[in-house]
């Protein structure tokens, strides 16, 4: 070839789009939604405030908040054919796995799931957010043998997750806490489940299939993964005295990373890091039990000190503390992913209704490495 | 910003990797895999030797495509778990939806799900191609209310294919037109679900993730669904004595496209539309009822000498001809597209495996076009 081949493999500062949803500047550590901070978002904002932000692209008023609240509150229920399903998975299923059946499975019973009509994205939208906040709650239930419960109609996403996993009314500081975990997780630019849910959508291909793609790209220890892995970590470490010696052994000596420290993008401190160490702090203190926020603390601390993740401005990401604030909350380890995808729909969503609104089917390209025009060998002289 | 931006929507000509798997010359009109011309595998292999071909990078000797057949055969069985819950979906089901969700639920019971080593992945690729085959040739029975038959062990896939369809013996030509319409339909390079299969990959997710993935993406009326919609605009036009009137009326006046005819790459015949268009004729005419083929190369006649696709380049696709094949084959014009999924298998497979070897997770870039830093407006004051 003439002309010079770049590869850009893992498509590192490629453009594919233009986008209205968010600001990611990773140089200096700050993002935005559809024009707000997440800071303040985090702070003030409903889940549903800002689902309906990134649908509609501007902020609703208390009327249009409590009909976009009650129409996914409406929605949320799981047909009882899916739930059944599911109470047939085995009870050792990975729950990513379940949830990305489950969410295929939805499509067989929606009345618009052929349709990608603006409307009908519209209304799928609405639906299918509130049909995976069900689903993520019902699956720790049902693997113990406890029935799913519905959700209420009077509820928001939030407190809805938090009853529906317990079947008690909801704390407030815990809900608290589930609403800023999924304020802050539900928009994050071209990451790669958001990237393959629009991808899947260029085809012309549904909504359902889309977010189907998505939840099983974020499935990966490279994405969603990472926030059940750091939990691990930490409890690999066990105290708070055993982490200086694991950092050592680990890794300075071991060459090993530390899980949820470094990110593609960020350059600078995560902001959504920044905002959830603050909350798991406080809902550390406040359960009594300190230690697994220690341990993160600390291990954080030896690393923002260290040569080696300074000069690489490595630090700690959204799934580092977050896994913090859900093991607090209560939730076994292996449901943060699930809790990361129940989250993330607000912006899957807005995406793929975006790429419908402007689609051109995605379709790069390879070069070529193998042999051209090898001449046929009939299978009895293959030696 | 200093820098132009690029935007790179739809990613053409965007080089993503190296692969050794297939070349896609589109201004020349050839398609090779792993070395082999297209003409010459579509004529003499077994899709298993394909198969083999795109996992080894080289041909099978007999006793390697022996037992490569018979693997897969012995591991195209879907669990009874999986049969029973694709008999209780709704007879109704879009097919690509039942089989993105049963392909899906499949890793519920694959014992090496969650593994990625390269043995467990070539373990998983050979079960899965089986599988898939097994699902697409179940569904047509079981929403007729019939039972799905076995796989036998001693049968290649397009035997198997063929006989769990009908629960016959199958009849050669037939089995020859399966097999060279899988053979040529399992691989073109980096295709949009080939590429979101990788995707998936990318984030070290599991290569059941990523044939779901790929699986809702082929769906797409831009992607796998053309074929069912040429059929579909053939059964439309009807009569051999309408194609004029209706390429006139439709396509010249209304500014209508023909479907399967134009494709992003090829810029020249398609050699796979060229195989294509001989095992349709050969099959319509033995079948006593050329008609359909008939209608197709009448109107592909029509373009083909018509100045506005002449400078546009548009030529038969793959879709356009296979649809007359599987039609002739009595198969239901809605199961084209799992039927081009089930010969994308070795395809798909390949392409993770490759990723798999060689990753970098996949987080292109967007350019922000809404607001920044907009000042927080409490719910009550909003208007």
């Amino acid at each position: 070839m003439s002309e010079e081949v770049v590869i850009h493999k893992g498509l590192d500062n490629v453009i594919i789009d233009e986008s209205r949803l968010s600001l990611v500047n990773g140089a200096e550590g700050k993002l935005i939604y559809a024009g707000y901070k997440i800071e303040d978002l985090a702070e003030h904002a409903l889940y549903e405030e800002v689902v309906y932000l990134l649908w509609n692209n501007r902020l609703p008023t208390s009327t249009e908040l409590e009909s976009l609240r009650a129409e996914i509150a409406a929605g949320a229920e799981v047909p009882a054919s899916v739930m059944a399903m599911v109470q047939q998975f085995p009870k050792e299923s990975d729950p990513m796995a379940v949830l990305r059946t489950a969410v295929s499975a939805l499509a067989l019973y929606d009345p618009d799931a052929n349709d990608s009509s603006p409307e009908a994205n519209r209304r799928k939208a609405a639906r299918m957010t509130g049909q995976v906040t069900t689903l993520t709650a019902a699956w720790p239930r049902i693997r113990k043998g406890l029935a799913p419960v519905a959700p209420r109609k009077d509820f928001n996403l939030a407190q809805n997750f938090m009853y529906m996993l317990n079947e008690t009314e909801p704390e407030v500081n815990a809900v608290n806490a589930v609403n800023a975990f999924m304020v802050l997780l539900t928009e994050h630019g071209m990451n790669a489940s958001t990237f393959v849910g629009r991808a899947t959508t260029s085809t012309k291909s549904d909504m359902h299939s889309a977010i189907v793609s998505a939840v099983g790209t974020l499935k990966g220890p490279l994405h969603g993964g990472a926030n059940t892995e750091a939990m691990r970590m930490f409890l690999e470490i066990g105290e708070v005295a055993n982490v200086a010696p694991w950092f050592d052994q680990k890794v300075k000596k071991g060459g090993g990373k530390i899980m949820g420290i470094g990110h593609r993008v960020y350059k600078a401190y995560d902001p959504r890091a920044a905002v959830l160490r603050d909350r798991a702090e406080k809902l550390a203190r406040a359960s009594g039990n300190g230690k697994w926020f220690d341990i993160a603390d600390s291990l954080a601390n030896l690393a923002l000190a260290d040569e080696y993740f300074i000069e690489r401005k490595l630090y700690p990401n959204v799934d580092y503390y977050s896994a913090i604030v859900l093991y607090t909350l209560g939730l076994e380890v292996d449901m943060f992913t699930p809790l990361f995808a129940m989250s993330r729909m607000a912006g899957w969503t807005a995406h793929i209704m975006e790429q419908t609104a402007n689609n051109r089917l995605m379709r790069p390209d390879v070069v070529y490495t193998g042999a051209v025009d090898l001449p046929w060998v009939a299978l009895a002289d293959r030696k």
